[in-house]
Order: C-alpha cells, then sequence, then structure tokens
C-alpha cells in the first residue's frame, strides 16, 4: 500500500487490542497511514512486527486501555471481549470502543449495553474481508451503533476498508456481515457439492471450477430478480419458475446414486416440500424464502410467553 | 432471433417428442433455422404456433417415430420416456434418439441401455437453461454417449444452445448438468438465507441483494482456488482458511436469534463438524469435498457385498 500521509501527520493516538492475523492487519495499516498506535495481545510476543513498524507495545490491558481516547478492540469471540475489559472497565470510562470482534447481533447489542452501563462510547464493526485485504477497497467493514460515533471516526475507518454505516442498533453490522458470510459459505457449499459429484466419475474440479464459475457468476443475477419478488411479496406473479418445477429430488437421487452426501441439498429440498405441503407448489420458487421465516410466529410467541 | 439461412435449405428432418415449454422452445428453434420438422404431444393442442411456423403434426407417436431418422425427445421425466417410446419401440429400430428429458446419469445409462438393446443409435442430452434462453450461447446442453453420434449432429445440436461433449459415458452428461444446478440451488438458498436474516430486522431484500450480489460474484474467484487444493490433495498445505476457523457456530446462532431457520447451514456445519471430529480441524476449508465423499467407500462395499 502507498499512503501520500507524511508519518509525522498529527492524529488521534489508537490502542489495538488483539493481535491475531486481523488485529495485527489493523494496525498495520493505522501505523502505515501514521496514525500513534499502541498495542496489546493475551499471548505476548505477537507485536514484535509492529513494534519495528512503530508501534507502542502495551505491558497490560490497563496500560493500553488508558494510553489512547480510542479503543479497537479485535478478539476472537465475545466471551474474550468481557475477559479482557471488565477488568480495566473503569479505564475505559469516557473513552470510545470500536468492536470489531466477530459475534451474534444479540451479543453485539448485549456488549453495547455493557458499555453504556460503564460510559463507555460503542460502535459495532464486522468485518468481510481476510487480513490480506485489510487497507484495500475490496475489504469491506459495516457499523452500526450510535452515528456520531461513526461520522466522528469515518476518516479512520476508512483506511482498513470500504465502511458501511449499517443504522443505530448496535446488532445490525454483525447481522449483515453474517448474512453476507451466510450467503458465501452456501454458495461454496454447492461448489463443493457440484464438484464432488462430476468428481464421482473422474471430471477434475479445475474442470468443474472452469465451467460453473462462470455459470454461477451468472446466476447471481437473479438475486435482484428474486428480491424485487420478495419484496413484492406476490410469489403468484407469472414468469416465476415454480416450487413444484424446483423440485430437487433428481439432485439428490443423482448424489445418491454417486456416493456424495446430499446433506446441503436435502436440507434445501425439506424447505421447498414443506411449502408444497402447505399448498404453494405453484408459486415461485423465491417462495424459500418464505420457508426460511415460516416459524417466526411461533417463536416470537414463545419469547413473548 | 435471426437467421442466415433460407427456409428452403434443405436439412434432416427432425421430429420433437414433448411439447412442453423447453420441447416447444427446441422445435421452434429448428423451424426457425430451417429444419424439416415432425411435432408431437400426449396432450393434444400443444402444437397449434408450431403448425403455423411449418411443422409436421403426427397424429401418434408412431407416425412421428416413423417420419424421420432422428428423434429429439424432451418429456417430462424417465419414466415418461419408456411409456411414450416402448409402444413404439420398432419403429425406432435404426434410428438415432437424442433425450433431452431430465434424468439422473443412472436413468441415463438405463436409457441408453434400453436403447441399444432395441438397435437404436442413443444420445443424451442435458439443458442447462430456460426455455427462452433456448438459440442464444447462454443456453448450455451437455451431451454424452456415442461421440460419432454428436459429431453427425453437431450443426443442429449448436443451433439450440453451446454444445458440450461430455464423453462415451451416457450418464455423464445428466451428471455435469445436476451438479451445476445443485450448485446454482445452493447458492440462491444462501442468498434467500442471507435475505431472511437482513430481512428480520427490516432491510428489504432489494437491498441485500445491492450489496451481496457483487461480494458474491467476486467470491466465485474462490472456486478455482479451492479446486487446486482439492485436486492437489493437500488439505493442510499453508495459506487455507482452516476448517475450525470457518466453524459456523456464530452464523447458526445469529439465524435462530432472528427467527430464521438454519436447516441449509445447519447441514453445511455438520459437513464441517464431521471432518473436525475425525482430527482434520487445521486443515483447509476445501475439505468440506472430502466431507461430502466421506462415505463412498463404505456404499461401495455395499453394492460389492
Amino acid at each position: 500500500m502507498t499512503t501520500h500521509f507524511a508519518t509525522s501527520y498529527p492524529r488521534t493516538g489508537v490502542t489495538v487490542l488483539g493481535l491475531g492475523a486481523m488485529g495485527s492487519a489493523l494496525a498495520a495499516r493505522l501505523l502505515d497511514i501514521g496514525y500513534d498506535v499502541t498495542v496489546w495481545n493475551r499471548t505476548p510476543g505477537r507485536d514484535t512486527v509492529l513494534v519495528e513498524s512503530g508501534a507502542h507495545p502495551a505491558e497490560t490491558v490497563a496500560d493500553a486501555a488508558g494510553a489512547n481516547p480510542l479503543i479497537v478492540v479485535c478478539l476472537l469471540r465475545a466471551t474474550s471481549v468481557y475477559e479482557t475489559l471488565t477488568p480495566v472497565v473503569e479505564q475505559l470510562r469516557g473513552r470510545t470502543l470500536i468492536n470489531l470482534t466477530t459475534t451474534t447481533p444479540n451479543e453485539a447489542r448485549a456488549l453495547a449495553d455493557w458499555a453504556d452501563r460503564h460510559g463507555i462510547a460503542y460502535l459495532t464493526g464486522a468485518i468481510l474481508a481476510v487480513p490480506d485485504m485489510i487497507g484495500t477497497p475490496a475489504a469491506q467493514i459495516f457499523y452500526s451503533g450510535p452515528q456520531p460515533i461513526y461520522e466522528q471516526h469515518h476518516e479512520l475507518l476508512d483506511t482498513w476498508a470500504t465502511s458501511t454505516y449499517d443504522g443505530a442498533d448496535p446488532g445490525m453490522a454483525s447481522l449483515v456481515d453474517l448474512a453476507m458470510l451466510s450467503g458465501m459459505y452456501q454458495m461454496f457449499a454447492g461448489f463443493f457439492h457440484g464438484a464432488a459429484m462430476v468428481g464421482s466419475e473422474g471430471m477434475t474440479a479445475e474442470e468443474f471450477a472452469r465451467r460453473a464459475t462462470p455459470f454461477l457468476r451468472a446466476m447471481t443475477s437473479g438475486f435482484r430478480e428474486y428480491a424485487a419478488v420478495i419484496d413484492a411479496g406476490d410469489y403468484t406473479a407469472p414468469g416465476q419458475q415454480s416450487l413444484e418445477f424446483s423440485d430437487l429430488g433428481h439432485i439428490v437421487s443423482a448424489s445418491e446414486e454417486q456416493c456424495v452426501d446430499p446433506a446441503t441439498l436435502v436440507a434445501l429440498q425439506g424447505l421447498i416440500t414443506r411449502e408444497i405441503a402447505a399448498g404453494h407448489g405453484s408459486e415461485g420458487f423465491a417462495r424459500v424464502f418464505e420457508s426460511m421465516r415460516a416459524d417466526t410466529g411461533d417463536r416470537t410467541a414463545e419469547r413473548i410467553a
């Protein structure tokens, strides 16, 4: 990465807690841009390269938390955040915490409550990137929580990735991130399953990738069409491929014939057949979306009860 | 579609059996190009538009089968093919059958055997397209079976779609087609699941599509990288995201928190945890491919026994 900022340019000091692959990449990018960075990691020895690049090593979390008005956290999971920060909660009072640790939306909401109770300004960040992508526009980070915090640190946040503000709900950034990842992992599952099917007759995965990549890439244009149907809520509008036509039975059978585990496909088939059984067989394939939400009412009722 | 062929250009006569949306599209394209086409459908009245365009209507399957040396079949399923063709098997002797009916690979193999026993030259075709795409290069049709049949009719086949010959195994064309469709359906499942997750907090599917489409399109470039790992068979090579890191527990939890059915994701998680339990947690995510093939040995043993 090249930068047009001189390293002497005056900037806010920033503390980065957690120097795994992602935390290290975030800290390295800030150093590269010219921020004054203090780093800390539970397991020692992870800060060597960063310190060589000008980072200040903190002996304790308390030192790290007290060093700067802005604290960036990138730990393993939500419980690690509580374990690390609870002992230094008084040092954090009045400071700003941007938490980039992967959490569920409810965990993010609980962390925001916890921060609020202790007078800590709190913003959720959710990273959609691998560490190597940090500092490039291909990396995406979603933020949610109080908008003034986001606006205040916008310039810093934009040095890491393409930033998007997803509203006041501190769980929303996590939710959008995990929704995108769910799409990605299921797409990869589909690729692996297809590769295993043709692989059972000797076709290489490379050859399958050569053929499946342009096809699936082209099929992503279907998302927008399905979205229009979902948002309109009319699965009976003409021109839709019906759920009955989308029966996956022959693909499941083919998978079994070739001794390839059809589990991921069977789960989808279950969502389709549930809608068909409910009398929606002639409606459009996008009703799978409704099938996934089918039990929302019941669960909400349960929670209220 | 425009054509540079005069309709009087002499060509092989072709019979098309089955005038559903796909069969009709195939027949219409042949007429458009100038072939002499005879059509038949079990339910009458489906041939009106085609006959107006110059097709010859056949009263019976026997008439249709006897009319031309080349018979194209596009019916509902494998059983429909037997039901339709068994009564006219003697008329078919010595002719060529190109079967574009959707079947499993084993059904295609059985049909090829059946044709062989009755002296019928047989080629499997598997269509990766919706009827509207027929006649455009975006439509793909895969063929497998005896290569001379494919070569002999190559010109005709290429008028429908981009043709690919997938070898002598009559099941292979179906297998490749269903593998591609498996990838597509699972990708759509991932999109619906992500849309349902963010939809639970009020984000429209259109907004999710706007954000997920470029992301998932970019992620298709991962197929080739995963394929290289799969073909090399070394899931311990450096630079891979580990199975342990790919644990989907937090996405499943987030889905449940938001009252969205995580079934498709849970099935994938099952494949991941199976590999972790077998001691492969530090190996690359592409091992999911092996997880899908995990019981091949057992099932093969069963069949041999």
